[in-house]
């Protein structure tokens, strides 16, 4: 689930807000999955990964992350990236373009004090896509955090990522494969939008 | 559904097939769904699109579009890409990273002939992702290409792209999230195995 809190009252936004309602309604499972896709200047590399969507606060898209995981250094790198949704149960493709950045040190504080212990103490064991021996070591790393760490402070490693979409697309699937894509570009405080061929 | 074709017997392509397999047993909606983003050297932009596979052929996986798409020029400008699958029935993240370059002309044309007439229509009559009045302009455009066009003469500007590779990690969710995470990548001939932190 995405918590939305005071949408932004804009027609990408709005569009974006109906078809979740009516994707939740139909039973869509991992509706907050949302496909982040970066691009390393260093590596000269384009990665992507599923991350879980945590909240829609105004106009920022929100999850969270190890801050030191490569997808993090790549965003330092290149703070520009696309997020990627598909909701099976209404057949909608919904892509974003947009800057990034980190929340800030009080919001992750706050936010990590209301989550489950468990989670915690994986948030603080695992150092995120490290090499490990085995996958026995991942669950040895994490009983050792479960017993001994403060599981309700926020390591420093740890925190949001906040994006403000400038690109949204809209796309339909339909059974003829004449898809419905419709497009909206912020252009100074407008939204422009256009009607994109299949 | 995903076209295998003389897979390549090595360890990723293995595991890619049997998780396949799993997926399709337990009846996998949109099992060929593939998320490619791309990098735009000149607009310094990620871009991330679903495409269908259709095709593993010994080691590359194969999808066509419009040669002349964003996405193509995008390619073009950068030929690296990612490649992410993910598959709810079994709850696996698949994530590829890889060079990717344009089918054989001899290839496009026969496939193209193997095609339905009115997917043949679609890929003649639309300009990918250009600017049209109205979805109204989309459907009159097809109908036109349906009653004019040969429709199966592969025209030069659609075709397949096929990428091969270099990299693979298999993530497999738990419900406890210390989630099993396995990298593959190539250096030289070989297979290089890790385990990623989760």
């Amino acid at each position: 689930m995405i918590k939305f809190i005071n949408l932004k009252k804009e027609i990408p936004y709005t569009i974006f807000r109906e078809k979740y309602e009516e994707a939740h309604r139909k039973g869509q499972k991992n509706i907050e999955a949302v496909a982040i896709s970066s691009y390393d200047c260093k590596k000269k590399e384009v990665e992507s990964r599923f991350v879980n969507l945590k909240f829609v606060d105004d106009g920022s898209f929100i999850f969270f992350s190890n801050y030191k995981s490569p997808k993090s250094l790549a965003f330092e790198s290149h703070n520009q990236i696309s997020a990627l949704l598909y909701w099976d149960s209404i057949n909608i493709q919904i892509r974003m373009k947009s800057k990034i950045s980190k929340t800030s040190l009080h919001f992750n504080k706050n936010y990590f004090k209301g989550r489950s212990l468990k989670k915690n103490a994986l948030a603080i064991s695992s150092h995120q896509s490290s090499y490990i021996e085995s996958y026995e070591g991942v669950q040895q790393n994490f009983s050792k955090a479960l017993n001994s760490s403060n599981l309700s402070e926020c390591p420093e490693y740890w925190g949001g990522f906040s994006f403000v979409p400038y690109y949204f697309e809209f796309w339909e699937g339909h059974k003829s494969r004449l898809n419905k894509r419709d497009a909206y570009e912020k252009v100074d405080d407008a939204w422009n939008h256009h009607v994109l061929q299949p």
